[in-house]
């Protein structure tokens, strides 16, 4: 990703041969489509945050890369499920599994990578983390049904949106912190602290995400911008805009939000309004403001060079480009 | 079921209550599809093995009921996954989650079951248990994967059945049983006897289930009598068939897996040809060796109620027409 990744090099290294260890099995299939998904390019964000939290609270062990693992091999069955539920055509700029090989796989690998994660986490059996993953998966299915239920919802509420995207995202984000804490063996205060770090920090990278499908002109993001509208996804930028809209651009974007197929012009209407009435900017205040709050919340730890990356990491989200 | 449930009836009672607390979540939308599909009135085969096999080994307290539901619910999740992988219109005589609601919340609430499990599990961190758990619902994922590799397969071997049988159905059994050895303290070798037990009954269980696809003329397994022809499952009857099939015979089999669509005659045919050459009468022999398998292992425990109610349940499941 960047500089501050630099400090965990080597272990991040080390996760990319830990995965496929961790991830044997005798069933040929599950590994080929398995090292489709997983070695397609992924950001790692979740791994860093694992093994910077784990860092800075001074954990000197081996376990933050399983652990590390764990949380991309859950980050990835998400994806797989997620793929599936919209249907989605392309990801990262590849085909999706589902596309390449069907619906039944991706439903069922993306069901082996949530067993393979209880199993190996039972095998740890530390039953801190067991506690916080196990929640935090039901708190992601919780979330992309909420989202489903939403779709294409012109009454979708702010409160509603970040229901939403707290659940399907920042949770995991928040659980990836809060196991340094506990691999440290920090106090409850300072694993709530690396905790909420996580929760704002995943609010934010969801938050630009949702900024990116409406500005990222040049596709960077791996798929096609626009596709949050095409799903039916009614997220913040559009969600500030239907708040002052008139009766004329609510039916606009009503119509749009209902076609099967959305068009180039449809969408790039919707995006010139988002942009006219201020979407995009009342969103990125709102990154900005969740980035602050992750950062406030590291002012209880000293300055080491974990933390640095740590905060380094934050304001990259506020420039990332995928 | 039968009269070998009277002595587990309070528990069974108390099961169905308690199954709507461990469910409870805020989405109002998951709560409606899984009591949809959880009282739909399935058999409870798996929790009446948690509890009878805790009662044999002398468990007196009360955790035998949330891990007799989490069972249920494990199962329930797969269920709702494989539907969608077959695409399955009706089960247990009703429409399925993914024909009423569509594939979306079939795989999320599968997802909220298998992740509301382990969070159960993990709360009460009884990590032998979270062990065998977590092991199981990996090889179910690949039973399940290992099933679609091999559909419409004519090459597929007695050996290769086994496998997926063994790990999409018995693998769960086995772990119904001995939750009641783990909970009941047993040494080892007991754990592994009440496995064993369940394994071998578990595979008797899906040998009856694939005799009655052909032979139920009935439709009172509450789905449509041909299913796995339809889909392209091979099974037992159909092996034993097709290893003594002469060329005709096999390209007759070849061409009604291949179709999209069976027809009532083509079905009616392959059913006549598996009666016929004994493939029903070798799966039933089948049943009833694995049957006696699993009775020879409760050999092991004195005489009590509970292990006469098991050795019923064995017995049962040959005569089972559902």
């Amino acid at each position: 990703m960047s500089g501050f990744t630099k400090i965990i090099q080597k272990d991040l290294d080390k996760l990319e041969s830990s995965i496929d260890d961790l991830l044997s099995t005798r069933v040929g299939y599950i590994k080929e489509i398995v090292t489709y998904i997983i070695k397609s390019g992924g950001k790692r964000v979740r791994p860093v945050l694992v093994m910077l939290c784990s860092k800075l609270c001074g954990y000197r062990g081996k376990k933050h890369i399983p652990y590390a693992a764990i949380i991309e091999f859950i980050h990835t069955a998400t994806l797989l499920h997620d793929d599936v539920v919209d249907n989605a055509k392309t990801r990262r700029g590849l085909s999706t599994v589902n596309t390449v090989w069907g619906n039944e796989p991706s439903v069922l690998v993306g069901d082996f990578l949530y067993s393979r994660s209880f199993e190996l986490m039972s095998r740890d059996g530390n039953t801190e983390i067991l506690k916080t993953i196990s929640q935090v998966t039901t708190a992601l299915s919780e979330g992309e049904i909420l989202e489903i239920i939403k779709t294409a919802d012109l009454g979708t509420t702010e409160k509603d949106y970040y229901e939403i995207i707290g659940n399907k995202t920042a949770v995991l984000f928040g659980a990836a912190c809060e196991i340094g804490a506990i691999l440290g063996g920090r106090t409850a205060n300072e694993r709530k602290a690396l905790r909420n770090f996580g929760y704002n920090l995943g609010i934010a990278f969801q938050l630009m995400d949702d900024v990116l499908d409406y500005t990222s002109y040049n596709d960077v993001l791996g798929k096609h911008v626009g596709t949050d509208l095409k799903e039916g996804k009614v997220t913040l930028p559009l969600i500030y805009v239907l708040n002052s809209a008139g009766e004329k651009e609510r039916a606009s974007i009503e119509s749009a939000l209902a076609k099967q197929r959305i068009t180039k012009q449809d969408f790039n209407r919707i995006r010139r309004m988002i942009e006219k009435k201020g979407g995009i900017a009342y969103t990125m205040d709102a990154t900005k403001k969740h980035l602050d709050m992750a950062k406030k919340r590291l002012d209880i730890f000293p300055a080491s060079q974990y933390k640095t990356a740590l905060l380094e990491l934050a304001d990259y989200m506020l420039k990332r480009e995928m």
